[in-house]
């Protein structure tokens, strides 16, 4: 490999193309996206990457929950692979960068260094995460937590949809019918693995950066609260009789908000993205209401101090209402360093290409986070206009794109080694 | 009427055999109840009940919303009739006393009268309202909103059900076709009106009583809150630079309940019954939020100041979160006083039978709030267990339930006059 790769070996034009084709296999209309693991446009999408991964002269392979692998075979196949990659699927109403950015910039930076005529001496691996998102099964990076060990085969099997379908029904729906004892990786299959990624968040865009050299990725919890009062006709029970589940929900809402700003550190974020209410009527009293809260931070035991102030809130907060508050932790994983080798070769990329580039912490779940089990991680951050995410309006330049794949290619190339 | 009437003359195994076999006309499974307007379950429940009118020998019609009018002609026809009746459709997940007391023990009251030899002079006009509940169309007392003019065809054909389908199609689909403008009952009408319900509160229940005698019909006012922030990847938005709708939305829910609870006055209830989160995904910051207040107070003044102060918190609130905080009034109905002849008459009623009563003030929506426009007024309160109401454990005795079908009796006798 002739350093610096030239960013003119970028194809940005067809990796922006196949962006956009990308987003047009969605439940939702467009600019919206929405692709819900094992739906009929995920399927579509996966067919679509599959022919481009061939194209590109890969060897793919896809495993039990439906993790993707295309392989570049390097001359020495014995050693671990070099791995990069990322996921497609996207939450309902959310735009077309995220997760896909990293697919389709890792199958570039394959081409980029192809282009370059590098021919590597480890394999490099392309690899398409099942279901990084949450929205089927309740619980994110499911991919990656099965690939890495993180989550068991007998736990996986016990994860159902919202419509009560099991983990084991709806992939064989999809086509999947391995057994998922087989998908955790050999020890030593991939040596490094790097994710290419939007920042979500407005750290770079507001410094004028173009790429985030990720140090570590936050420590994620989350939990479901259930609260548990005492329904009525709004209008007969009168206000000191009441047991309102939705007002003592309200209560945990503005609680963790409070908690998560009194750390007085900007890494601790929680959130509470989802709020149900029963029986949900407007003359009804609220007897049961289902709260979703997410809390991430850099330092676990910070973390984890919100966590236990959350449930004392909660405690609190029955105890004076008279209402019953339950709590169920759905994962509280610990955070993770990246690879002071894979950081400092994306910083000497950056230097070496003059792009502007700062170290930053990823605040939100990524396959990486599981794979760093297994191997040296690393991402490469790229901005967002505006820090948005998860929305339609999400957006990424193609210029930052291209510096993306330009720094990967150049980090994949170091790590995989030339023959 | 020869008086007192004797209790002997109530038939409590046939009425409750009634209220039983009605129930079984249900959305939901037993024990719970739920019978939305124009449901299959809906349709069937009517069929049933004309079938019970007819059987006691009342001429039944309906109209074009599917209001049902079950009339016992009078020796004079030409006077304005005496109505009694209720509603029999239940939201979701409720019981079988809420309304359909009201109907079936009217129709018990008038076979009471027949069995006691009375022959009325005015006619005696038993009436099912359509949708007194606003689940299906968003407003209640559909019907006699209809029939007493508040809500003109106009704004009655706006309306559409959580589908789309407008109210026209809907109750097309149902079966009922005719014009929306002759609804509306022509003035004169009925004199008085008669309504026997569930108390819905405890009041009658903690003091032992059998009978509340209803004084004033509490002004229910409700209203949509559209709280608008700015989604964005949970863990990528830090905590300063976020504007979550659904912690805007908790600081609202808790000020209205807190600004009921400010008057001082029991009469003040608000709620917040339904609370709608979107995007709704555990990695997701709110984007918007929907709310929906329900308020009611005996006294329209200190429930309009009450309305203002939720308003004021609502602009207080967005102006602090930089948010959009918008809000649309779905109805603001003032309170009525109940006819002190009717009052009168059931105290009477009360004390010739030994039944212990008291006055009351009713803070639910009845249709009875809507036909004070256009007649006298009654209601007549029955104890429900518990003050529980619009769950499935709701319950009234049939002791109570045969107490207040004799009072009613002798009240429409009173006011329909012998023969």
């Amino acid at each position: 490999m002739q350093l610096p790769l030239d960013l003119t070996l970028v194809d940005s034009n067809l990796l922006q193309a196949e962006l956009s084709k990308l987003a047009t296999y969605s439940q939702a209309e467009a600019p919206a996206v929405t692709r819900v693991v094992y739906s009929v446009q995920d399927l579509e999408a996966r067919a679509y990457l599959k022919g481009l991964f061939m194209g590109a002269g890969l060897e793919v392979r896809q495993d039990a929950v439906g993790n993707i692998f295309a392989r570049w075979p390097g001359e020495n196949e014995a050693r671990p692979a070099v791995g990069t990659g990322s996921h497609v699927d996207a939450i309902p109403n959310a735009g077309m960068y995220d997760g896909t950015v990293g697919v389709l910039g890792s199958l570039e930076a394959i081409r980029v260094l192809k282009r370059s005529g590098f021919r590597p001496l480890r394999s490099i691996e392309l690899l398409m995460f099942t279901s990084e998102e949450p929205t089927r099964f309740g619980i994110g990076c499911l991919g990656s937590r099965l690939l890495s060990g993180a989550l068991s085969p007998e736990a996986a099997r016990a994860l159902k949809d919202n419509d009560g379908h099991s983990l084991d029904k709806a992939r064989a729906n999809a086509g999947f019918t391995g057994m998922l004892e087989e998908v955790a990786l050999p020890a030593g299959y991939f040596s490094h693995f790097l994710e290419l990624h939007i920042e979500q968040g407005k750290i770079l865009e507001s410094e004028g950066a173009s790429i985030g050299v990720v140090e570590s990725i936050a420590a994620p919890a989350s939990l479901r609260i259930l609260v548990e009062g005492e329904g009525g006709h709004a209008g007969g029970v009168l206000m000191p009789d009441r047991r309102d589940a939705l007002t003592g929900a309200a209560e945990i809402v503005l609680a963790v908000e409070r908690l998560a700003r009194a750390t007085g550190s900007v890494d601790t974020v929680a959130t509470v993205g989802m709020c149900e209410v029963s029986p949900g009527a407007v003359n009804s009293i609220p007897s049961r209401v289902t709260l979703w809260v997410d809390l991430r931070d850099t330092e676990l035991a910070r973390r984890d101090g919100v966590l236990n102030e959350i449930l004392s809130t909660c405690s609190a907060v029955a105890e004076r209402r008279g209402i019953a508050i339950q709590h169920e932790m759905l994962n509280a994983d610990a955070p993770t360093e990246c690879s002071p080798e894979i950081t400092g070769l994306i910083a000497s990329s950056c230097r070496r290409q003059g792009i502007r580039h700062r170290a930053i912490v990823s605040r939100a779940y990524h396959d990486s986070l599981f794979i760093s089990r297994i191997a040296e991680v690393g991402m490469i951050f790229i901005p967002c206009r505006g820090g948005v995410s998860h929305r339609p309006d999400e957006y990424a330049s193609p210029e930052d794109i291209a510096r993306g794949v330009l720094v990967l290619a150049e980090t994949l190339g170091a790590l995989a080694g030339a023959v």
